[in-house]
């Protein structure tokens, strides 16, 4: 198969990296000298392997996609509309897309499948229908996939066929790949769990527990259930791999930019100054705004996303924030 | 409240520490040297914090419960039946009982509380309805509730009032406590949750990566959830506090014995070895096989348990098991 994949960043390139062991796979960038950091040195410089040398790159977006069976999206979320834009247009008829990214678009509140179908019916009218649009989600630290460790994800799309597609390219590599035909909650599981990682990230910056993080997880999971089930996905979703599997990962690991810039928030830096030092895009910090107008618009209590905003914007301190989550009326697991 | 623990292991210990707090505690235990030393340095030599000296200690069963409103009983599993024996003639009319331990009886398959419920029938006939039984189970490592880190559990009882005067216990502490009344699912997640943090130690042991261990987490909380509603269980419950949250506990900790036997399983020990090594009672080596013989009878697949099965009898080492899990056939999370 041809692939190809949309980003350099380290996600984007593990996953075509991964890919190159079984397909032709082009990188292809909206930056060029992540590229030539890549053609150069066959590395990436925040993943610990050397790249495959068949890897393929590419700084036209034609060139990049023209012969592509596959293409998956793998830009940050907030570049994920104008990535879809600038490839639509030479997006073969029957190709199938993926995005691996993650987020709710701001102001409209679309998944990044819902974007990328967006611009593409606005390109290519009727004839987009034919081109199947799939979400690629689950717990995959980009640093362990390049390292080979066994790795599990979601391909999810309404299409089964499509998602069944996209499952079979990672056959013969360490990823052991489940469809899921409730590609909604798979995002906005994967969307809003970093949200949750910033909480988790606040508790270990604050030197709570082990308990203390299980609470954060298992009542993290359950206020994203609720919203999803309010939009209408299957709540099945929520307890699988894109859903607690990928707020393990993000909220246990070193590796997680959110868990780590909610540490710095919880010992004490204001958000502005820990993202500074994170340095790379913070994406539960662009969900939390979408993700509370959604759930006021339902009518869904999201406490622990309330607390992460009111610490975010000043109004709180990390541990205000946990003793009013800790007063809160004792309630049933039961709903 | 009189309340009174039975066992006065690290969990018992400290579950009785908390409550001394703001409760009249007896902590009893069918050992009289724990007691000793409890009594003469009031501390436990696997708790980090002193306890606090309003904590009284008895010897005597009937001395220990006949003024107790609450009793929990906090022994290991495998002493559950005739710890309530022992209790069952000196218990008050209107007393409630706490099973605080988590485990399957071999041969009966009974959960904790229904080995409670019987025996209290055997001695005490018709005038045993009237007291209460309910469980306790949750993500809460004793040490780090010795420590008064916020943590939070369940209490679980199909009857809500009783389950609601277990909660009510724990006001004012670092304990948060949320009601189920899917007492038989809170304690089935409880148990099986030791045979998969067997094998998240094996994991370990093997040095895979987060990715691995928030797949086999995913996972290994699907196929518990499969077996729970095959017994009729509620699939919420699965989702909470006794389910996930406590896998992950238990999964992601240092302080879980069943997670550091099979991390030296990984590394290459026999069970044996291992188990001497640990030197206390591993809880998900006496799960397996109830959990087992369950599963088959219900006609559920858990792969993950019977892969942990086959390296604890030696059939498979934990990496062959490892790849037998990843070569499985691609699945779909719909089910």
């Amino acid at each position: 198969m041809n692939v190809t994949v949309l980003g350099a960043g380290t996600w984007g390139t593990a996953l075509a990296a991964l890919l190159a062991e079984a397909h032709t796979v082009t990188l292809w960038s909206a930056l060029p000298d992540e590229l030539t950091v890549i053609e150069n040195e066959h590395r990436h410089p925040h993943l610990p392997s050397e790249l495959p040398h068949t890897l393929r790159t590419e700084r036209a977006m034609p060139a990049a996609v023209k012969e592509a069976d596959i293409v998956i999206i793998a830009t940050p979320s907030a570049y994920v509309r104008a990535t879809a834009r600038a490839a639509a247009p030479y997006l073969r008829e029957d190709c199938t897309v993926a995005s691996a990214a993650k987020g709710i678009e701001e102001g409209t509140h679309l998944t990044m499948t819902e974007i990328i179908e967006q611009e593409l019916r606005a390109v290519r009218g009727a004839e987009a229908e034919a081109i199947g649009v799939g979400a690629l989600s689950g717990p995959t630290h980009a640093e362990e996939v390049a390292r080979g460790v066994p790795t599990s994800m979601v391909a999810a799309c309404a299409d089964e066929a499509v998602a069944r597609r996209l499952s079979s390219l990672f056959v013969g590599t360490c990823m052991r790949v489940y469809t899921n035909t409730d590609v909604r909650g798979v995002q906005i599981a994967g969307a809003v769990k970093n949200v949750i990682a910033l909480a988790a990230g606040m508790h270990r910056g604050m030197g709570f527990g082990d308990n203390t993080l299980a609470m954060l997880l298992t009542r993290g999971i359950a206020e994203i259930t609720r919203l999803g089930v309010a939009l209408g996905c299957r709540r099945d979703t929520f307890m699988g791999l894109s859903g607690i599997g990928d707020l393990i990962v993000t909220c246990t690991s070193h590796h997680s930019r959110n868990n780590r810039c909610g540490e710095l928030i919880g010992r004490g830096m204001t958000y502005e100054a820990a993202a500074a030092e994170i340095g790379m895009v913070v994406e539960g910090y662009h969900a939390l705004r979408p993700t509370l107008t959604l759930a006021r618009a339902c009518g869904v209590e999201m406490p622990i996303t309330e607390a992460v905003a009111a610490v975010l914007s000043g109004k709180l301190t990390a541990r205000e924030a946990t003793e009013q989550l800790m007063r809160r009326s004792f309630k049933t697991e039961n709903e």
